[in-house]
């Protein structure tokens, strides 16, 4: 990229790995920060911008106005009521033209996208960029899913892909044919944390996190890394299937180390194989 | 009925409900009660056998010893891991026989229920007894859902049903277009207590409760009661919208009233008005 990158960042530490990179590399950027989401840390000594979700013309006439051409959404942003949104007049409209389509997230996600494309800048996914973070198919580590497992994996796609239909969650727990859990506005990790308390007395469930069918793969991918597996081991789970090319592994080494320890298995699946 | 009723009894209060109609019309009955579901007090000074669910071979032995002839399951059943169930002889069979029908919560309800009719039992539901206890298509209450609320139950059955298709769950939170949460095992209960936290800072979600299409209406009904209303008031949820024909309400009177002082409201849907 010879031309600026806007990075609109989320929570979590992956704006900052995303920052490190263009630091290290003398990619020119700029950070949009939001209020309630983004760490303070990850702004800390970088040209930024703390904004509302809702301030969209503020927004945008920030990136004009510093020649950002590219950007990229980065790190979980979690979705605010329309009074924390308070819109401007600029995201007024945006949702004004949207109706409806807002209802899911992935719909306003979307939405979001095309908004800002049409206001000229290119919008880049975050694989695009950190190119191996993006889960493949293949078993991670040493542990192997067994036939329990797999007819688990195999379940967990059937809810998943349904949730996905209507525009809900991405993660599905279940344990010996039985749903345990299944995720929708309150993140996967609170999932995991409930599925500790449902599981039955047998051997551990199975995590199963697929992209939904229609998400826009630039706006939000979910993300698996250290606290995920940690999680998962400390609820008692067998292992973690993730779809390929649907989800960002973070420090996969240090996941694979961590899972290995654990016996926890970690698989990339192509979903269409547990059809 | 001149028959002898043998009651099925899960957990709840429900059960004693039944147990006390039988008394007072004079109905023979005998009541199967489930360790670690059944409520010890359920069974004081009625004839009954503590039993497991695994133990099929024991309970029909025993209904046919009694000279039952029909049978009806009443209250909340959790389902157990395989290695708490302890499937007896006659209960492998079964599960021989049902092979992967029993992975979803339904298909398990449904073979129970005509492996038993093909005992010579006649099954019947808690509302060919308890008649007045079906939710109808009504405005519970004096509180009506208003047009936010409407969207977010149009929202609710939506996703509700596709829920359904997987045979997963029976309930959705739904505010302001945003889900909020979705049951799958941890029951209405907890799901209820979760959206609390989930809850964005405007006015408070809806809870949607709706029969799973294929659901087995002799095998499991939802409940709605005083303790549901309870604690959607405490969650600051704005209402409750119930399956016309697909869920119990237990004391309508009193969880009326009480719906009515805290300004929730209860209505009854048909899913397919908010298609």
């Amino acid at each position: 990229m010879s031309c600026k990158l806007g990075i609109l960042a989320g929570g979590g530490e992956l704006p900052r790995r995303l920052i490190k990179l263009c630091q290290d590399t003398g990619q020119d950027f700029f950070v949009i920060a939001f209020k309630g989401q983004t760490d303070n840390q990850t702004v800390i000594g970088v040209d930024h911008l703390w904004s509302r979700l809702g301030a969209a013309g503020e927004i945008i006439s920030k990136l004009k106005e510093k020649h950002v051409t590219d950007l990229v959404m980065i790190g979980p942003v979690k979705r605010p009521s329309m009074s924390e949104l308070r819109p401007d007049w600029r995201a007024l409209q945006f949702f004004a033209k949207i109706g409806a389509k807002s209802l899911g997230d992935d719909g306003l996600l979307k939405s979001v996208v095309s908004a800002l494309e049409s206001e000229g800048f290119n919008l880049l996914g975050v694989d695009d960029i950190l190119h191996d973070l993006l889960a493949t198919k293949e078993i991670y580590g040493k542990i192997s899913p067994d036939e329990q497992a797999l007819a688990d994996i195999k379940r967990g796609v059937e809810v998943g892909r349904m949730m996905g239909l209507v525009d809900v969650g991405q993660s599905v727990v279940v344990q010996q044919g039985l749903v345990l859990g299944v995720e929708a506005i309150e993140g996967t990790d609170a999932l995991i944390d409930r599925c500790a308390d449902l599981k039955r007395d047998a051997a551990g469930g199975v995590l199963v996190k697929l992209k939904k069918p229609q998400q826009e793969r630039r706006a939000d991918l979910p993300t698996i890394g250290i606290e995920t597996v940690k999680r998962a081991i400390k609820a008692g789970l067998r292992g973690i299937a993730i779809e390929a090319g649907g989800a960002l592994v973070v420090d996969r080494d240090a996941v694979v180390a961590l899972a290995n320890e654990a016996g926890l298995f970690l698989i990339g699946i192509e979903p269409a194989d547990y059809d």
